[in-house]
């Protein structure tokens, strides 16, 4: 399938099941978002969670109310039950099922949340002409557990998970400038160098995704990460919740320039 | 003499001789430029020099015309060859002379030029929590020779010279953000981490200025600065040159947040 097509067609391939895989590299220049549907009963904390922690949870759509499955903003016929390619699926925080549809599992009572993905700022970063290691060594982001905590909101409360990109210093600054163009996807770095300072054990080892090289005149470069909600989401163990699988995002009809502030 | 005198109030005190030192903490809040004074037969290769290499030498202001002692949109009744607290003059790249007022000196043929300066992105970044390593110790910032080519101008070349704050990395994040709101005070660092990656052989021996104190927790952030053009007229010899004496700078009119550009 030619990756430069539009979203909309995109979410009608996925909608037919013709599109069932990573939606990495599809329709470039448009966002893709991290989903995570919950409970009413949990929403409001959760949503205090994002507001609270806006690098790793940077909410970017949420449905008008329960029961809801449209964020119209975000994509025109959007349907969040059956327009991202594969959905997982949580029972007390264990994750009990993996499904290309959730039409049969929908409840009047459940809360959509759309949250910035890494993708929006990798291909700004690559447009300026900067590598982003992961890319080039085609595997996932390596991401790694930290000491930081991050601020608690009700029953949700997590350790930030950050992903690594190891650049040359002079490009790391490149990077901070251009992600503080684009608070809503993860935004600036939240460290540099030591590993150690954040907390992360051996940066050969990330906890999630893949390991990349590291150069011997690179420092390994830090954002917050939007894995940082699913696992407050585990560690809240609530009676449901549904998000999308690694990889497998739900794409917009927003332009990734449209989230830059400035 | 209280420090948040008027610029205005400033230079008529330099003018009548009454303030003779450096300006460092006074008029807080205003521009305060580097000055450079050459022959007309020079002036066009300096200013594509500064246009050419924006990062070490930001042009604030530059008289209309050789001869020409006033930059009115730098400051009300402003006279350059009174209004600085002391000039050092050069000749054939070699200091000859330190003075406090270079009337006597002025030519016809005498074209100036003002360079951002420091103090400005130092305040910017104090305002915001950042601490300043060279301020709290109260010496002047350590500076560096590096090996990175300037771009050149005609008899203007230079290698870049650089500044240096220690910071631990997250603070340093910040001070990458809020520097490239000021590109005409030499905008964003150039470097950090390791000193021998730009060709500085020694952290604690600094070329110009003073050591100060790093911590191990904390990495040499680098600004490209101000001392380059001076270097570069040194290297390119003119006849005749006249600057301000290290930390008695040109304090103009215009409030430090009119250089931000976002």
């Amino acid at each position: 399938m030619n990756q430069d097509i539009s979203p909309l067609e995109l979410r009608y391939r996925i909608r037919s099941g013709e599109f069932t895989s990573n939606t990495s590299g599809y329709s470039r220049g448009f966002v893709q978002g991290n989903l995570c549907i919950l409970p009413a009963d949990y929403a409001g904390e959760f949503l205090q969670f994002c507001q609270s922690n806006p690098k790793p949870c940077p909410l970017i759509g949420m449905a008008t109310s329960p029961g809801d499955y449209r964020i119209p903003k975000l994509g025109e016929d959007l349907d969040l039950r059956t327009d991202v390619p594969s959905y997982r699926v949580f029972e007390n925080g264990e994750l009990v099922d993996e499904v290309p549809d959730i039409s049969d599992l929908w409840r009047d009572d459940l809360v959509s949340f759309v949250l910035g993905c890494s993708f929006s700022f990798e291909e700004a970063l690559i447009d300026d002409g900067l590598e982003i290691r992961n890319v080039t060594e085609g595997v996932n982001v390596p991401m790694y557990r930290t000491d930081i905590d991050c601020n608690a909101a009700g029953r949700f409360a997590s350790k930030m998970v950050v992903s690594m990109r190891p650049m040359i210093p002079s490009d790391a600054i490149r990077a901070i400038q251009i992600c503080t163009r684009f608070p809503s996807v993860h935004g600036a770095p939240v460290h540099f160098g030591d590993p150690a300072r954040i907390g992360v054990r051996d940066i050969n080892r990330p906890e999630f995704g893949d390991a990349v090289t590291i150069r011997d005149d690179e420092v390994p470069v830090f954002w917050a990460c939007g894995v940082t909600p699913q696992v407050a989401v585990e560690q809240a163990r609530p009676p449901f919740c549904i998000t999308h699988s690694p990889g497998c995002m739900l794409v917009t009809d927003q332009p990734n320039s449209h989230l830059a502030v400035m």
